[in-house]
C-alpha cells in the first residue's frame, strides 16, 4: 500500500553512533582517516577527539527515506549536505527530514534534511530529492 | 608534512561493495530499505537486483578527501549527490574526486566528485567542500 504524502509531513530517527559502528563502518568505506579512528590524531585536530565520519551521519537521512518517508520504493535521486558541526562517538544524534516540495505529475518529492545533537547543535542540514512510488 | 594542492589534482579509487558491506552498511547505518536487502523486493522494483546504498558508494569520496586528497587534516564542509544510476552488489565502480577551486586565505576547497561503474556509466557525481590542512 502506497501512502499518500504531503507537504510538511515529517519522520525522524534518533541514534548513537558507537566505536563498533564507526570502526565498522571505515572497514566497509575505505575511509580509514584517522580522525574518526586514531585517538591520538584525533586529539591533535581540531575537534580534539575522534568525531563519527559525516557519511555515516548522513545516511541516518536515507534510512528514513527508504524506510520512513516517502518509504518504500523510493529513489534517491540527490542530496545536498553541509557539515556544520561534528558528531562525537557516543553522542545522541536526532536526523529529520520534512516534504518541502511534490511534483505530483513527476513523482518526485523534495525533503529539508536536518541532523541535531542532543545540545541542539545542527550538525547537519540539507535537502533531499527522491522519487516516491 | 602538508601537501601543496593545486587545481586539476586528481585521485581515485576502484571498489567493489559485496553482500556483506551492504548487509553490515544497513546494520550501522539503520538503513533497511529492502531494495538493498530483500532479494524478492528488489526484483520488483525497477532496478530489478538489490542495489548498493547510494550513501555508500558516496562515502568512497569521503575516503579519497580525507586520506588521499586533500588528505590527512581535510574537514568535510559540504558534497552534493546527484544520483544518477544504480550500483549493483558486485560491480566495480570507481569513484573520484578532482580539485576545480581553491581559496588559498580560507583554506577552503572545491572539488568535483564523480563515480562511475565498470561500463563507464556516471552512478554519481556531485561537489565536495572542504576546509585542508
Amino acid at each position: 500500500m502506497v501512502r499518500k504524502i504531503k507537504v510538511g509531513d515529517k519522520a525522524s530517527i534518533s541514534h548513537v553512533f558507537t566505536d563498533q559502528s564507526v570502526r565498522d563502518f571505515a572497514t566497509i568505506s575505505k575511509d580509514a582517516n584517522p580522525i574518526h579512528l586514531d585517538d591520538a590524531a584525533a586529539a591533535a585536530s581540531i575537534f580534539g577527539k575522534r568525531v563519527v565520519h559525516g557519511m555515516l551521519v548522513a545516511s541516518l537521512f536515507s534510512a528514513l527515506l527508504g524506510v520512513e518517508l516517502p518509504g518504500e520504493g523510493t529513489i534517491y535521486l540527490g542530496q545536498t549536505l553541509n557539515f556544520k558541526a561534528p558528531v562525537f562517538l557516543g553522542e545522541e544524534v536526532t536526523a529529520s527530514v520534512e516534504i518541502t516540495e511534490i511534483r505530483e505529475e513527476k513523482s518526485i518529492a523534495k525533503l529539508r534534511t536536518l541532523c541535531v545533537n542532543d545540545k541542539g547543535v545542527t550538525v547537519i542540514e540539507g535537502e533531499a530529492t527522491v522519487k516516491f512510488a
